[in-house]
């Protein structure tokens, strides 16, 4: 309920009236009334995005990246109101805990593009690489609902994709950290994957810019 | 006294000894006491804010580009404390009216942008590319901030003037509103000018990634 409705329009009676229990039986395990059970249904969908984010180390990484982005649109997709409601803040039901809830996803989803990266100490420009890349996430899904969802789930993620290889390929060229973390990602990339894809489209714009 | 501190942290009491002034005459000029005084703070610095954000339409767009974020930044460094805690939300002192003015902020850069983009009435792909890149650069500051201003602030203008470029030309691979826009501002740009630098730093990883 909290995943289609902003939480001020989800009741404990609401709640209850779903559950097909009595009000009091809600109160009984929720005693903390609306609040509580937001905050409850805010810790199952964190640790639900958190699942999301798992991706065994093999394979083409942007192949990777695209499921597990294909996972977190479909949950977005399914969570849109309060997905919304959450990431937008202010609402009377936001707390200290919720932020907290929604910070931790943060961390879990940094921690695990890090662990792609192979950088377990990263250097400033990484980390901010990445929390720059997860804040265009959240925002670009804030805009997908807000505009009936266009592009589609699919045309996004892929968009995702390539917007943080970009970013990789352009910190590269400043860090060192950075280039040798991409160089290791783009070798266990398929020779006609979404990489090669890319970096043909680019090229000609490249060439041209280069040449000035 | 609102830039360098969290809200929470300045009081009524503190407005008047720093403006030499008796705490009645604060509250007869803000009878809504900490709240109206920050309010109106974030009023002020929204106006300066959004200051910033004109830039004649002459002469290369990176370079104007360039001017606008190294006055932004500039004011991210001067308003640190209070920056944050706006931004990060969810503080005492943030109410509906200041998540609004904090919209409207976000609307007038966009709209500076999209003016530059010679894109009056944006599609959706080039609307999303905006506010993306808004957002990962709020992101990128409020990291900045909490990174002890690493990398330095030159550093991080030119990222994001970069993250800005690739950001436009993964998009104008896609979407030929977006090729236009870009095409038309890359035409203005200076042979040896940033754009140039970026494509020429590029080059050789795109050419490797196309070729598998």
């Amino acid at each position: 309920m909290f995943a289609q409705r902003a939480p001020e329009a989800v009741t404990p009676e609401d709640v209850a009236a779903a559950a097909g229990v009595s009000r009091p039986l809600v109160y009984r395990y929720f005693p903390g009334g609306k609040q509580q059970l937001y905050e409850a249904a805010v810790r199952s969908s964190a640790d639900q995005l958190e699942r999301c984010f798992t991706e065994p180390q093999e394979g083409p990484p942007t192949e990777r990246l695209r499921r597990v982005l294909g996972r977190y649109l479909a949950f977005v997709d399914e969570h849109a109101a309060g997905f919304s409601a959450l990431l937008r803040g202010g609402g009377v039901c936001e707390t200290s805990r919720t932020t907290a809830i929604v910070d931790e996803v943060r961390r879990a989803a940094a921690e695990q593009i890090l662990l792609h990266l192979g950088a377990e100490r990263p250097g400033p420009r990484l980390r901010m690489l990445v929390r720059t890349w997860i804040a265009a996430v959240e925002s670009a899904s804030l805009t997908w609902l807000d505009e009936e969802k266009l592009p589609d789930a699919g045309e996004l993620r892929d968009w995702l994709v390539d917007h943080l290889v970009v970013l990789l390929v352009t910190t590269a060229a400043r860090d060192g950290e950075t280039a040798a973390a991409a160089a290791a990602l783009a070798a266990q990339e398929a020779r006609d994957g979404p990489l090669a894809t890319l970096a043909r489209r680019l090229a000609p714009l490249v060439e041209s810019a280069a040449s000035g």
